[in-house]
């Protein structure tokens, strides 16, 4: 029987370059991936909402060019041409995938592994009726969309009407009436994209504010763009029930209904852990299923890894990356550990909102004494030269001890792609000095991280 | 007589900076602006250029979105609006300048300065009849461009048709034919913008490369995606005659003549030094008439400071800025200095290019023992998803002894704001290991970074 050195259980973000990684290091590896390789971002999420946000910005361009000097007729949009370009470049990328692993002469399987148990060999997992041993394990199974107990639903289903994150990605056509349940990233995304391109959006949310625990003055910059285009927001909204064309839901005890064409769920994920044979080697999960793992990606079993959504630490696509590099410098006997407090966050829209480390209301509650530095965007003269929407701002938490800083939150364009900066400031932990005495290109947006600081 | 803790010569970006940073720090400033505060950068060059661009991509959105998913019809570009609309953002920008100088208390004085002389109170320098006195001395006169000798020149600029940098900004409309003599930076940002609203544009390139000491890489893709939209390039390509509607120039012994309804000189630019009085207080210029600066923007005279295109090193605003701040710094006795081995380059286009540090071919000048870490950008998610042109890539000059990034050269999408993550890098010397461990957000183009220095 074949022994690998590694056999990885799933075969997105995190799987597949822990894979890589792997063997470009010399590890002998099989990755088994149940669908499609590339997980749920590259083929239902980050990828393909992208593909659509970017048509969205080109209709917005050429239905309100006028403003800078491009006037058009008889503007159309053609959703199932967005959607076979999305689908084009979502084969190309899990063709890359693919294209890697092959590459690194790493073995796909395509099925469902469960793990049966340990031997001397390593620990053995099973696909259908094929057993594989691998020495070491790495668990990289994901996340699912939660679908909530909520009543109606089930029935409602039948409708096609009910979609989740994954079925809105696949539409064909633009629903006249689009009800979002849940402003989390996902929510907001699909919020901005389908009401540009026609869509009138109603997003019900529990909580008071959107994008969960995003910094306030950035959610609100976010929230007006979207009324802006007419987005409407209930908040603080409970859903009590689901049908087909309706949905119920209270706010400060008052019932109301909305009327949809089609329904988007997206209240949040859970770790994937379900029928994976985790408990045949005693592998410790908490009390939400999710794999417990410390700063090196190690759960309570020797050998045995979980990285990205499965461990319910930070879902995103990029921590799996770091965390799948980490396990692997790990098993190689390399010193490495992953800063969960420089990760950076994008929630991108039609209004890129980033951030990275503690917002202000973190920073009080962990007791570091900060200073808060913030400039609107209208500072910024590319800024100004490229849009006339003067909404955005950055904000620095600045701990007045060591002089570096806790925290950088960015709603502004091109923020996805400034961010990056100050990641790596909050990682490295740099001083404001530092920063500040770097050269920041002009004219850039990114210039505002100095104009900032030397606001201090 | 008011006497001045500075007097600064030139309000643009290395002027009105330098004059905040000094009244921040509480000295007695006066800046002299002979003309608009904001100077070339933000009146006449990239402020103005990238309102501009800006209408060339929603242009390029309404006319070719089809690819995207939109169709449009009559799609109609009116540079007079572009025109009004660039003249308002532009206006708003340099009355912010006027406001953060009086804000911080900043004497304006609108006229020539002209240095006349030195006595024990500090250095004089005259506007019209009226004496100012400083104890110290920024000069940031900044730039003017070169006019070439050239046959013909004098008698066809009476035709209106021959364009500096700063009037091509101000036409109010496209023209059917229009040549560019240098395919610099300022040459190419036209050649882009005017080519993809409506001109049949031509560069006609003394070298046999355009954008100078870019890596040639980089300027392949460039000048290649600027054929594919229609735009002529005559490199090696000597002009020896202007008239007001042709040109004469010469390509390997042949002479060749090309006909224009306009024509935008734009050949370089020289320090502008000249009438200031600098030989009244003994500042050294080398042959080129730049002002000799060291690494703390000091001339050869005590207390007197140059920054700027005025010292001829690197004509970029942001230069001019950091040398702003290191002068003043160090008036202040604060050890400060400028790294001008750390300062990006931005040519915008429609095609960024984004460079910092070393070329490949300087590493090797230089005798440094190097490696060249490469990547199509073809390999990112977000590229991909948002536009179907497949060109581009990264390029990272690695010191093998040091393990640092001696340069790095990116033509993407947003490599101007990508490129300020690299600029750190390269200034703060951080190793392979520290950038690559590092957490890129997901899906964006700067992830290439990372993904490059992975394939170490």
């Amino acid at each position: 029987m074949e022994i690998f050195d590694l056999i990885v259980i799933g075969g997105g973000p995190g799987g597949y370059h822990a894979a890589e990684r792997a063997a470009h290091s010399g590890y002998h590896t099989l990755v088994i991936e149940k669908e499609k390789l590339g997980g749920v971002c590259l083929n239902e999420g980050c990828i393909p909402s992208k593909a659509f946000l970017n048509s969205a910005k080109v209709y917005d361009h050429a239905f309100k060019g006028g403003a800078y000097g491009v006037s058009t007729e008889n503007v159309v949009f053609d959703q199932k041409l967005v959607l076979k370009r999305k689908d084009r470049v979502v084969r190309r990328l899990v063709a890359g995938v693919a294209q890697q692993l092959k590459q690194r002469q790493v073995t796909v399987v395509k099925g469902v592994g469960i793990i049966t148990g340990k031997s001397k060999e390593g620990f053995q997992v099973q696909i259908d009726q094929t057993e594989y041993v691998g020495k070491r394990l790495l668990i990289a199974t994901g996340s699912t969309p939660i679908i909530p107990p909520i009543e109606g639903l089930k029935e409602a289903n039948a409708s096609g009407n009910i979609l989740s994150s994954r079925e809105i990605l696949d539409l064909d056509s633009i629903p006249a009436k689009l009800t979002i349940v849940g402003g989390g990233i996902i929510g907001l995304e699909m919020a901005a994209y389908f009401q540009t391109v026609g869509s009138q959006v109603t997003v019900v949310e529990m909580l008071p504010k959107i994008a969960g625990n995003t910094d306030s003055d950035l959610t609100d910059v976010l929230q007006k763009s979207l009324e802006k285009k007419g987005v409407n927001f209930f908040l603080s909204s409970k859903v009590t029930r689901i049908d087909a064309q309706q949905l119920t839901y209270v706010k400060a005890d008052q019932e109301y209904v909305l009327v949809h064409d089609k329904l988007l769920l997206s209240i949040g994920r859970r770790p994937a852990t379900d029928h994976l044979g985790l408990e045949n080697i005693g592998v410790e999960m908490a009390k939400n299923k999710a794999i417990i793992t410390d700063l090196q990606s190690r759960t309570n079993i020797a050998n045995v890894y979980a990285v990205g959504d499965v461990n319910g630490k930070s879902m995103l696509a990029h921590t799996a990356y770091r965390e799948a590099e980490v396990a692997i410098n790990t098993m190689l006997g390399e010193k490495d550990s992953i800063h969960y407090d420089a990760i950076p966050a994008v929630v991108y829209t039609t209004q890129e909102l980033a951030t990275v480390g503690l917002t202000e209301i973190e920073a009080k509650a962990k007791g570091f004494e900060y200073q808060v530095l913030s400039l609107p965007v209208a500072y910024s003269g590319r800024h100004l030269a490229e849009t006339d929407d003067a909404n955005g701002l950055i904000k620095l938490i600045v701990d007045k001890k060591s002089n570096t800083l806790l925290g950088a939150h960015l709603a502004m364009q091109y923020a996805s792609e400034i961010i990056l900066t100050l990641s790596m400031a909050v990682d490295l932990k740099l001083t404001v000095k530092t920063l500040s005495r770097l050269v920041y290109p002009h004219p850039t947006v990114g210039e505002l991280i100095k104009d900032t600081l030397l606001s201090l």
